[in-house]
């Protein structure tokens, strides 16, 4: 055993029963995303320069910014028979669990495709909605140590899924190294086209296109605060999906799991980074003591020990509360990113469970499980965002129209009605405009 | 006749025959709705002083922007009791209007609500997702000559069919006047508050909570640009609907289609205010003039002409296109908001169009039939945000979880894959997570 095995763990111990709880917690859950000025003005000019300038643009800053040495947009495209290369040139296993992990996710994603409606009045006017793809949409994938092949197919096979006709991705190669489990993982996916640029130029050439890039309707995928302030700027140009806090989990545990899973299940979050979030919750307070023990022991067994020390010690807890009721009003006020319910009965609680991004249940589904095959999307809110937004999905690359067919009888009875409101708004062109439809 | 009855009609006439028409459409279409960094600073200090003084700087802002005299928000909150009472005092007419027009977006709303859904595998892992309506949601309702009850139906009917518990509406009361068919309008469609509060200062206290207003977990609603700046600041914290340009339409007409209810459809779209854009594209040139000459005549009789005469001017257009094959690929490309098909037959144009947010089919389905009563949302994307975005509806008000139930066996299986995975991106805990629920 080396030194820091002998370390105490850090992390913060609370317990719902202390006067100052709240205020704890809070502190805990605090995360402001938001950019400095300095970082703002210099995506300003970043998007300004890609839109007055395109490909030179791209060219200058992947050269400046990734130290490439490059002379066109030629030498940042990769076409689909190089993403098909990567992945046929794959180790077998590799391979293998990367086709897997692809068709549960497109299994599970086909279940999330609505349908266009229409009813008909008696009247015999028609209402409907219909449903549409988007026509091109843009995927953002890190670069360097991020560079996750399960975050591309998580953000492209929604999008293949939902019958997004082009499917573009950017994905920065610093030093101009390729990750093949990325473009395997795209190849998979169903993606058009990859251009290997990055940041928040990467993300301005999606926005408004430039003579290589093609604009899309939407953008989606994390990336650094460059990448995050640029989506912010862009959106209503284009689509966004949220804009993603630190990864998080909270682990609801009855006191029966191994506290080895669990502390293996909290480390597993805990590594993403240092601003990643490990929260265990439980009414057993002897249990708290040894998932505590297991992961003193483990830790230092760990790859990425550094890193899930400072995250476990800057933002992880170990809380103690009173009962399984308390737990629930814990959940729906975190609204977790995710959720994982280590319980004998997970499914009795589901109906009390208001805000979390996913739900894992029971002993045996550890969120790694859902992060990489499972099925559903990891591509969830964070923050608390689950209090409002929903995971990543099919209808992130669709829209409604709502259709109106008024027959000649329809047009006349809601003329009347009508009429009347939008005289009462002084809008009477309105008016007119329905009075003209009106039976004589 | 009056002077202004001979005044010619100012519209850009375009004809796609000609060789500078995409520069022109592309002029007309052009809406840059950013704010400039004076408003931007000025939102940012209103946020932070409701951040930091809650209630008091609400009253103080209200003072001061509204010509207001209030000591407390007590001042500033209505209860449901008075907006019962602005229901019950109304004209008849004017009552069974607003009855009548609620009762069709309800039953238009309540098919767009979408069911939980799960399914099992073989080896007994449960996959599924999970709908939950959001706790609470705030509506932005503007004060003044933009006031309009049709929106607060439209706006807070969605919410109420999805199941938010509470929903909070703002609107502002310049010099303390209260519009009565509003406060109608709210009690008809389910609002639990109203804080009679605007500006960013209303858009600050619904993201982030003061002593009186509750945080809400969306913000939805139109306004002005502090409005709009305020929203896309605090877009993260809440969640927010599209940041809304001006209104548009585009009508296509077949060319067999009355001139005169063309031209008030155009009118109807054109008097919101001189930013709204209407356009007409046929590909028969006498109906194109024949419409022409009934606005010229119209116009002059119309209550709001002095904005019609100028959103027409600015922003208004007449296209000749070649065919119906032509006119499809204009609204493909425009993604309009509004889209009227005045046509003999415009259900076999359905299949083709790809954006557009409510498409009004055949010549009696008036745009204003849709704007009050027809049953959809008149909340719809602006500016050819239809590319990516959808109406406002019941889908705003709601988010889903997803549900990962593992079996013994599902997870062992999964496991094998995601420990490939998840060492093929050197992230261990995730890969001895997983590896704990092998079978041995």
């Amino acid at each position: 055993m080396t030194d820091s095995a002998i370390r105490e763990l850090e992390i913060s111990r609370l317990s719902t029963q202390e006067k100052d709880f709240d205020t704890r917690l809070e502190a805990l859950l605090a995360w402001e995303g938001v950019s400095d000025s300095a970082v703002q003005q210099r995506v300003d000019e970043i998007i300004a320069a890609v839109k007055a300038r395109g490909d030179a643009a791209l060219v200058d800053y992947s050269n400046r910014f990734d130290r490439m040495s490059v002379s066109s947009m030629t030498e940042l495209t990769l076409g689909p028979e190089r993403l098909r290369e990567a992945f046929d040139n794959l180790p077998r296993e590799q391979r293998d669990a990367l086709a897997a992990a692809a068709e549960r996710i497109r299994t599970y994603h086909q279940r999330q495709k609505p349908e266009s409606w229409h009813y008909t009045e008696a009247d015999g006017s028609v209402l409907g909605q219909q449903v549409t793809p988007l026509d091109r949409a843009g995927i953002y994938v890190p670069g360097g140590k991020a560079a996750y092949p399960s975050s591309v197919l998580m953000n492209a096979i929604p999008a293949h899924v939902a019958g997004v006709r082009e499917i573009v991705m950017v994905v920065p190669t610093p030093d101009g190294v390729l990750n093949e489990l990325v473009l395997a993982a795209a190849h998979l996916a169903g993606v058009d086209h990859v251009f290997t640029i990055g940041g928040a130029q990467a993300v301005a050439a999606l926005a408004y296109g430039t003579e290589t890039v093609p604009r899309v309707d939407k953008v989606v995928g994390p990336g650094n605060i460059y990448v995050a302030t640029a989506k912010r700027a862009v959106f209503g140009q284009v689509g966004i999906d949220m804009i993603a806090g630190p990864s998080e989990i909270l682990v609801v545990s009855d006191g029966e799991t191994d506290p080895e899973w669990l502390a293996m299940d909290l480390f597993s979050q805990a590594e993403h980074d240092e601003d990643a979030q490990a929260m265990l919750v439980s009414w057993n307070a002897k249990h708290l003591a040894a998932v505590e023990a297991a992961m003193a022991r483990l830790l230092p067994t760990m790859e990425r020990e550094a890193i899930i020390r400072t995250s476990l010690r800057e933002r992880g807890a170990l809380i103690l509360c009173d009962d399984r009721n308390e737990a629930v009003t814990l959940i729906n006020r975190i609204a977790p990113e995710h959720l994982e319910l280590s319980l004998e009965d997970p499914g009795s609680l589901l109906p009390e469970i208001r805000h979390a991004g996913a739900i894992f249940m029971g002993r045996y589904t550890a969120e790694a499980l859902g992060d990489y095959c499972a099925g559903p999307n990891h591509v969830l809110p964070t923050s608390g965002t689950a209090r409002f937004s929903s995971p990543l999905g099919v209808y992130d690359f669709q829209k409604r129209s709502s259709i109106i067919h008024c027959s000649p009888e329809g047009a006349s009875s809601l003329g009347e009605t009508a009429s009347v409101l939008a005289r009462g708004e002084s809008l009477t062109a309105h008016a007119r405009s329905a009075e003209y439809r009106l039976r004589k």
